[in-house]
C-alpha cells in the first residue's frame, strides 16, 4: 500500500543549512531518474530499484530523502508522481528559471539547441557573444545578441543564471561581468576554476574531469 | 623547503580498492587546479591556497593526497609540477587514450573542436553518425564515420572510451553497441540512465542536474 499524498509529511527546508551540499546535488539525479521511470508509464518505485538504476545504495537514497521527509514506507515503495512534485518543490523547478549564456560558438549552440531545458525548470531568454558576425543570428528559440548589453539584458529579462560558453581565455573576464550584473548562480564550460566572491555559486561542465576519473580504473 | 622528488613516497595504488570512488573524482580537479597554476609560473602551493580555489577545506586535501603518498609537508607546501606528474601517473594520463565520439550533431561538433583533450591525456580518434548527410564530413581534426563501421573501428584504432552525443532516443542502443564492442568506459551526454553491465563504467554531463543543483539555493 502507498501511502496517500495528504498523510506524507510535507517538505520541509527549515533545516536545510544542515544539509550536506553533496546531497543536494543527488537529488537532481533522482528527479531524472522518477521522469524517466514516469515516461515509462511507472506509478510506483523503491529505494532498491532507484539505487539499482543509479549505481547508489538503496540505503543512502532512503538516508538523502529523509531530510526532507517521509516520501514512502519501507517495503511499499514511493509514488513516482508524489515524489517527482516533492522534489521540484525542494529544489525550487517547480517554476521556470530564465537563463542567459555567454558564448554562441559551437558549444553555445549545442546548448541553445537543447530540448530538456524546458520541462526540467529552464529556459534561454539570451544569448550573448562579441564577435559581430554572430550578434543578429538566430540560435535555439533566440537571437544572438552583443556581449556589451549583457548587464542591462540581464535586468530586463530577470535572469538568474548563466552559462559560460566562451574559450577558457575569456572566461574569468565574463564571470566577472556577470557578478557585476548581480548573477550568484553560473554554469561554467571553460576548463578553469573562476574566481568569484564568496556568495556567487559557479559549478563546472569539464569532459576531461569524467575522462580522468574513468581511467584512474582503466590503468 | 619543499621535499626534494626523490625523498617523496612514490605513487602507491595497491590499496586502490580501499579509496572511495569520491576521492578519485576529486583527482582530476586537483590537477586541473594545479596546472593552471603552473601555466602562471608558479612553483609551489599549498592545499591552503588549493582549497580556496576550489572551495574545498584544506584538511579534505590533505586526506585526498594521503591516501597516494606524501606529497608535501605542513607549513612548506606543495611542488606543483612533481604534483601534477604524480596526479597524472595516478590516474594514468601520463600517456594519451583514444576516444570515440558517437553523434555528429551541433554537440559532437562542439566536442570535436574542443582545444583542451590532447595535452590532458586524450585524443577523439574517430567520430560516427548514421546521418548519411554527415558522413565523410570534415569534424574537429577527423572526418565523421559511419556507425555502422563502430565495433570495427574501435577495435583498429584501439579506443578504450566512448563519448555518446546522440538524441537521447538513440543513447541505449548506441551504449549497447559500445558494451558489445569493448569498451568499459563511455561518457553520456544523453539526460538518462543508461542500462549497462557492472563492468562497464559510465559518468555523465547534464547541465540541468548543475541548473537544478544551483536553484536548490535560489529558492
Amino acid at each position: 500500500m502507498i501511502l496517500s499524498d495528504e498523510s506524507r509529511t510535507d517538505v520541509s527546508k527549515q533545516n536545510s543549512k544542515e544539509i550536506p551540499d553533496i546531497v543536494i546535488g543527488r537529488l537532481p539525479v533522482y528527479l531524472r531518474t522518477l521522469r524517466l521511470l514516469a515516461d515509462d508509464g511507472r506509478d510506483v518505485t523503491s529505494s532498491q530499484e532507484l539505487g539499482e538504476h543509479l549505481g547508489i545504495s538503496s540505503a543512502q537514497i532512503r538516508k538523502d530523502l529523509s531530510h526532507f521527509g517521509e516520501f514512502g514506507k519501507q517495503g511499499t515503495g514511493y509514488n513516482i508522481t508524489f515524489l517527482c512534485n516533492q522534489l521540484q518543490k525542494i529544489l525550487n523547478v517547480d517554476r521556470v528559471w530564465s537563463v542567459v549564456l555567454v558564448g554562441a560558438g559551437s558549444l553555445g549552440n549545442a546548448i541553445a539547441n537543447y530540448a530538456g531545458f524546458e520541462s526540467r525548470g529552464f529556459r534561454i531568454v539570451a544569448i550573448f557573444d562579441e564577435d559581430k558576425a554572430k550578434i543578429g543570428r538566430p540560435m535555439g528559440s533566440v537571437h544572438v545578441e552583443d556581449f556589451a548589453n549583457l548587464a542591462q539584458r540581464i535586468q530586463e529579462t530577470n535572469a538568474q543564471i548563466a552559462v559560460i560558453a566562451v574559450p577558457t581565455s575569456a572566461a574569468q573576464r565574463v564571470a566577472d561581468q556577470l557578478v557585476e550584473a548581480g548573477l550568484t548562480s553560473i554554469l561554467c564550460y571553460a576548463p578553469i576554476t573562476l574566481t568569484v566572491p564568496n556568495h556567487v555559486r559557479v559549478e563546472y561542465i569539464d569532459p576531461v574531469i569524467h575522462f580522468q576519473h574513468m581511467t584512474y580504473y582503466l590503468g
